[in-house]
């Protein structure tokens, strides 16, 4: 794959055209790294300093709540970019450990290279300020849905909040009695509506672990 | 009050050298306006396509959940922008409605300044960049916080996650079987939970309504 097709997976670069995009791979400087399997990438509380494009492989991210009582595995695929809001804004370090499933390919912007590229590149500014303004929206729109009609709603809710990605395989490392407590329920009743959802092939519970397949099969 | 003095009370002009602010107050095309006391600024749907800086006054914002089961009104002061997070992304309607508590000014800015202004002006870009991602970054760590110790504080995040400010009085439209729903707890407890959190003065309760002088008070 050329440069530019590995560009054009990513939202950030969608919409230029093909003199813009000459412009930018010329002009820009790209750092081109191999990730060997069971290698970090970056890890939660590292300093935000590139964009990170995933053009080729699948990473594992791990990210824990603050008082540790929850840890969240997930698995995702290129093409992908690694905490695109982490570059600006008052926290600029990642939340999230990222570790290569399988040898990943990758390309990276410093963050010079990155605010020559919103200076120099509308495509690239409207994008990136769409990217972000997007995000927020969603956020901020979670308040306001609907309350959940059962727990197993609850409890999908619960987990969507928690993850990165809203689809694909991910591993909740939690106790049900902090599920409780989370969705101010009883052990008992989480027990029950998580052994309803085993049934139902949704997730599989172990030892202060449970797997969910394909996340988005939560919400089908 | 000059000009310069009016936009650099807002974040998105600060750090700008008087030199940059020239350029800006002589090359933007700034709306200016008052708007008359009870009149409506903009209504919850209609489309983003100025950034509006509240520069002297009082706004009154209402917000509704999609259900309608419950609708918030704020009363939010000069500084203000008026939801600079929906002049670009997925989703450029407001969400809000917003009218004047008292007799307003406003600067407007066209979506076409906007752009230029971010074209031209590294600060203005810079400050933009911050702030969404300041925002996501801080919606995104709500569901990674430790898990709310009691009731009171459910209540407290319920109203906090509902506002658009986090201080100053508001007012919130809904039943209590309605938060019950949403806490997934029963009436009863939520009644007791907000009558003591009336006897401590920290609200006022309604047939429908609970009445919060000032939020900030809720967590101290």
């Amino acid at each position: 794959m050329t440069i530019y097709d590995q560009l054009l997976q990513f939202t950030l670069f969608q919409g230029m055209s093909r003199a813009d995009l000459m412009e930018v791979v010329t002009h820009t400087k790209f750092g081109f790294s191999k990730l060997a399997q069971k290698k970090y990438l970056v890890k939660e509380g590292d300093s935000c300093t590139h964009l990170i494009f995933l053009t080729h492989g699948t990473l594992q991210c791990e990210t824990q709540s603050d008082d540790h009582s929850c840890r969240v595995i997930e698995t995702i695929k290129a093409p992908y970019i690694i905490q695109p809001n982490r570059i600006f804004g008052i926290a600029q370090r990642y939340s999230t450990t990222f570790k290569a499933a399988t040898p990943c390919n990758l390309i990276s912007i410093d963050k010079q290279e990155v605010l020559l590229l919103l200076e120099t590149q509308l495509v690239f500014r409207l994008n990136m300020l769409n990217m972000m303004a997007t995000d927020s929206q969603r956020l901020r729109h979670h308040a306001w849905r609907s309350a959940p009609r059962n727990l197993r709603e609850r409890l999908t809710r619960f987990f969507f909040s928690r993850c990165l990605y809203p689809a694909g395989p991910k591993t909740f490392h939690i106790l049900m009695q902090q599920i409780a407590d989370e969705l101010n329920d009883s052990r008992l009743d989480i027990s029950h509506a998580l052994n309803d959802m085993q049934r139902d092939h949704l997730l599989t519970l172990h030892r202060g672990r449970i797997e969910i397949p394909l996340l988005e099969r939560l919400v089908m």
